[in-house]
């Protein structure tokens, strides 16, 4: 008898392509400037929503003594315009995820084991640093420069959470010392000095 | 003489490509977070911006006594990108929409026949209700639980607006015993008695 | 026995000030670019999400033989933050809203009695109109000229609907003849005869 | 003599006031639609920026055997205004987070303890749950109805992102049962049994 | 002995898929409500970031004395989805851009050459105007009537710049009589004279 | 006999409160994090959208012979809320703007002078680099690391764009080595030698 009901609200229900409660990123489709297209809701199943790849360490050893595991939209596609994404952080005693920025989004670093000493430098140029322990939580606001090191005596690791499904992430080193910016590009607009550039384009296999 | 203004603006105006007032969604092409496609403005025509579904009434005549007639950019894909939507709604009288949400969207509901009492319930638990004339407006918040009820000796007619082409909807009794989540996690998630769910489960042909 | 649950959310549910559903507008205190401050929490009543002005006729006895009266942020300060607004359109046979933009949102016309002639011309300089019976919804694009006509035998009414809640409204008679624009700027600037401008800058009473 | 560097970006760099990289919330001043305002940036300390509730258990020796201690813009001025916070979740075993929403907020929720059994419906009705083990992540879309589970033998412990520093939180039994909405209308916008409800506001404090 | 940080981060760095720092705009690719879709990040070279079409001198040969050179994202892809864009205005002595609206936008204008008299008329019917010499900036906010004109005795030269990649151009005198708007219509909606509006739509070529 | 109109839409157009067209900031008043509070419209001018602080060069008499002057938000209160800001840039021959980010905004370079070699790095870690001449414009995305250079041999002038009242500056150098973040965190998280990083440090003035 109460099956009528169903009559009622058959137009909005009787088909997935009448909401957009998600977007599930179709990876092979067109991206446009709020992310990727969407899935068919019809070919979307929960493992669209389940993520599994932060449960185990990365692999810590290298010089940094540190990794970084991501999940955004193109490693997780079911964060695709939800305005959130997440990456497991690993610290070997000593590591350090060395200055960078995110362009695209803000952060929450949660630290789950360990100690790290994080910190961040505000366009007033004011240096915002603190050794977070085990439950502490440190924000750094969209597009500061930011860094993480493991100063303790075990390995750390935290979790970090984005305001964004594709924050970026752009490793001062990297930028300057690891791609063909010429030397007399990166001297010039950095002040550092040419032997000082030439020493880290060595090493992380910048050219010019 | 004036002619020659033509010339001026005509890398602008020559092409309809060169602007987007509007983006009629073009429901056979990819969807993306912000919504479909566009249709090419070349093939829009005035009746892309014109709905009629809304001048008749929903069916009533079903357990509820009421009907909801959505104009969302899934039925009225001129909406698209815009920002808003519309909706119909017909109570009998003793008719009821059922608790429920708007996972996408604000929503103001005007009155324009009869009388309705509706409320919503906020974050702070707080209830919010209130019996309607002919010409009043409510406003329900984002997201949050609400209902009408047609308590009055007349049959009700109101029109909802969304900040929002595709608001959604979520009906507490559809989400809770209209489809196959198990009946032990129903109980166990809303402390409701297992006889209940069991019942209300085989009136909205629930399974599991 | 259930008592101790109130215990576990007490830090959200405890106070007010913990979410922010919605944000009644405080038309006393400062209004920052996303609208008004919020009124506290505490002090909100149901009467702060209902709005009964729109259940009379606005009165149409005027040259333009129509009425608007908006339920926007200002008069209904219930919707502040929330993204939408409504307001009534009353048109007398043969009454007109002339053409006028919506510099903040777009908009949805809904007709619940009579007929309207309503258009709007778009960037790339194409016309969109037509005549709309009782039941009809139309969408006007953001910040686009437009227009409502009664063009029919009996009165009009219409319900409008705007993705914000402050959309604005420039009135294409009242910004040019309306003010102290000097008569040389409006003809410099609108290739009007001279003539025209001071007869219309004369009803409208503007002035230099 | 590179110290002239410092005349040239003077205007931009010798004041705070001059750049908006954060808005730390004044919980004391005016809040509007967008968050609080900003704390003076002169008086803001990395303390600001650090939270370290999230480091101790929250209390489950109560009837759902769950504790949630949120780090929402509320507890933590320093998120505000940066789109997204943080909570923690804590689930003895048999634990359970009741079915709830959160109306401003997508949120995803890790596993860092034991096993978890989590899913939420959406506006089609579709149910998406799976049981997540440590490490394991999933997303919740903005406004759905979903629910935690600890159906494991060890405590859990998950932490939860939001896509907002003020996502909000409405538990449907408190919504339902838990204030003073009158038993008829629970009764008649949710086709409960009216012993049902009553049941269950006793249990939960409601009234009427 | 640097280089195993190369592969700490190499889940995020190899791939170009995995960031959208841009989404320079593929014209032929499906459009939606947030711009068109993206180029292939490996396509894109700098010269998708550089556009050479400002450097020329519009031509002013015309009645109004004016021209508009715009680089929105239809002209430079580059900026789709990046909320800007910027036009180059000539105005030779005596050159005037009519009244017109961006409907998706606010503008800044800059005067590099020469004076420009400039005004908008807000909501409020208020006219703001001043005679801009070279240097000054002046802020027209989105989807008001505004206007610029060379009173001075030299051609002016003048950058626009623009809050959204694309804010649309809607001209008063190309909406009103350029097109097949019915003269009757023209003049119901705007109380011009009949022979005004006739002698205009002969002028720029409108019909009906 | 026209006056009448007056009526009609008086209950709109009576009250400069009842629309925000623009919230020219008081900077004496809270902030939030859309922007300033608003001027009372009743007090603003047309002064309030005209700067005029761009007209004249900047001093380049310093070692990067470069001056950049904005006309940000807090400079220019009128663009509070309008989503964009501009600012200029003078390089004498041998001018530098250093490596730098605007965290909150992107960025469009239109040189009016000389030329200008300007380059900016995405996360992707590739490089985009050009040299400008007059008339030419560059886009650099929200958030990356870019500089600009007069390689030429006269002195240059540029006008940027940002699509954000308050875009922000964080100067690489600056950052690094202009304040108190200690030598050994630079080095840490940077990999430079300590010797360089105490050689900036002596030159910008950082301590520690």
């Amino acid at each position: 008898m109460f099956l009528p009901i169903l009559c009622v609200f058959s137009l909005i229900l009787s088909s997935h392509a009448a909401v957009q409660d998600f977007c599930v990123g179709d990876l092979a489709a067109p991206e446009g400037p709020a992310g990727y297209s969407c899935k068919k809701p019809a070919n979307v199943t929960v493992d669209d929503f389940v993520f599994s790849g932060l449960g185990t360490a990365g692999n810590t050893s290298n010089l940094i003594k540190a990794a970084v595991t991501p999940a955004f939209a193109s490693q997780f596609p079911g964060l695709n315009g939800l305005g959130l994404s997440i990456a497991r952080l690993d610290l070997a005693v000593g590591g350090v995820v060395p200055m960078h920025t995110h362009p695209g989004g803000s952060e929450v670093l949660l630290v789950t084991q360990g100690s790290i000493c994080a910190g961040f430098i505000s366009s007033a140029n004011t240096v915002y640093y603190k050794t977070l322990k085990k439950g502490d939580i440190m924000i750094f606001p969209q597009g500061l420069l930011h860094f993480q090191l493991n100063g303790g005596g075990i390995p750390s690791i935290a979790f970090v959470s984005f305001s964004s499904p594709q924050p970026g992430l752009q490793i001062l080193d990297y930028a300057l010392f690891g791609n063909d910016l010429p030397t007399e590009l990166v001297v010039g607009t950095t002040f550092l000095d040419k032997a000082q550039v030439k020493k880290l384009k060595a090493v992380l296999g910048g050219t010019n």
